[in-house]
């Protein structure tokens, strides 16, 4: 059984759809060993999770395979090995700005668990600043650039609207935060060409399923 | 310049990535019709929406083109009939299930301009129901399956956590609902292979955003 990465791997060499289905089946290897599995061949993991038996192989093929002809998975090795290209341990040091509802759902998520620390909420918003949610005290935008470098954050969560955007990430910029897990419609990147960006453009994804109904 | 769709465009031969772009450039057209930009070439829209020139002609193409050879496209009539293919005029029934910070966030979509027509927000905690939210009085989950019957409600946004979603798929489906905005990890179309399902994994969009950086 091979659980270590294939010395051929190169993460520049994966392609970015392969890498979207990464964190899929990390969830679903997470769940496997929470509920007490320890192996599961490629066939059982395509029935739980709609992909087909052979996309599952060539996937995990572009990493070293991590499986045995006949025998199957290991599950946790498996978890273990692809939270380790995800990254998952690294707690990258992230902000969040924008503390209205889509910024107060947000902080329900684990960042830790998918390998972020957050450090810090903050808003412009006079009524906010100040105010604690789920135990973040919310700052001002006033203090973000100083933050920023002060604390090397890597990473912003953009949760304001898009007009404000294309200012706010000049300011995240020119204090070195090159990634964004950005929410609204301003694409960061067409201005910064060297920033790594994830956008959630939930109108899009409504639309895409109107096409689909 | 031809503004129609081409006699053999067919929905189902429409590969799923040219549709998920299909919103971006709606959006985009819509932006520039507002900024009032009447003509634009697949040159000038490519540098504005990180889309190659070439990229844009050919999708364009999968529905009959809609531009002429050294005019460009004429955005008005460009953006509606991407409105036509992504059905936004259609004004589709649906429901919100799950008013928590999530649920309260994703109230500020404008729904009727993406081709949908929010009636009725769901929750099933005690606190919740009968407050009103941005216009919505918050209904009862018991009151569901009947809303869903007699209104014929075509799809419902899933905003609850997923432990809670088989059930409530399973009411949603008895009652004809067949498409879902799903915001849980649970998915709904593994158990009900004819749903259509738009699901939106938060969680897995930050993993993937924790690869590239």
């Amino acid at each position: 059984m091979s659980n270590s990465l294939n010395p051929a791997y190169n993460r520049d060499n994966i392609s970015m759809s392969v890498i979207r289905r990464l964190p899929r089946y990390y969830r679903y290897l997470n769940e496997l060993q929470i509920n007490g599995i320890s192996k599961i061949s490629s066939k059982e993991l395509s029935q739980t999770m709609g992909f087909t038996a052979s996309q599952i192989r060539q996937d995990f093929n572009c990493f070293g395979g991590f499986g045995q002809q006949g025998y199957g998975y290991n599950v946790s090795q498996l978890r273990d090995a692809i939270g380790e290209i995800l990254d998952v341990g690294a707690n990258k040091k992230c902000i969040m700005i924008g503390a209205g509802n889509l910024g107060k759902a947000l902080l329900s998520i684990n960042f830790e668990r998918l390998g972020f620390n957050l450090l810090k909420v903050f808003d412009n918003d006079p009524d906010i600043i100040g105010t604690e949610i789920k135990n973040f005290k919310i700052s001002s935008c006033e203090d973000l650039a100083d933050f920023c470098t002060n604390q090397k954050i890597e990473m912003a969560i953009i949760c304001v609207p898009s007009s404000a955007v294309k200012e706010l990430a000049n300011t995240l910029y020119e204090n070195n935060v090159k990634a964004f897990w950005n929410f609204s419609h301003f694409d960061i990147s067409l201005i910064y060409s060297d920033v790594k960006e994830e956008s959630v453009h939930l109108n899009d994804s409504l639309m895409a399923l109107g096409f689909m109904i």
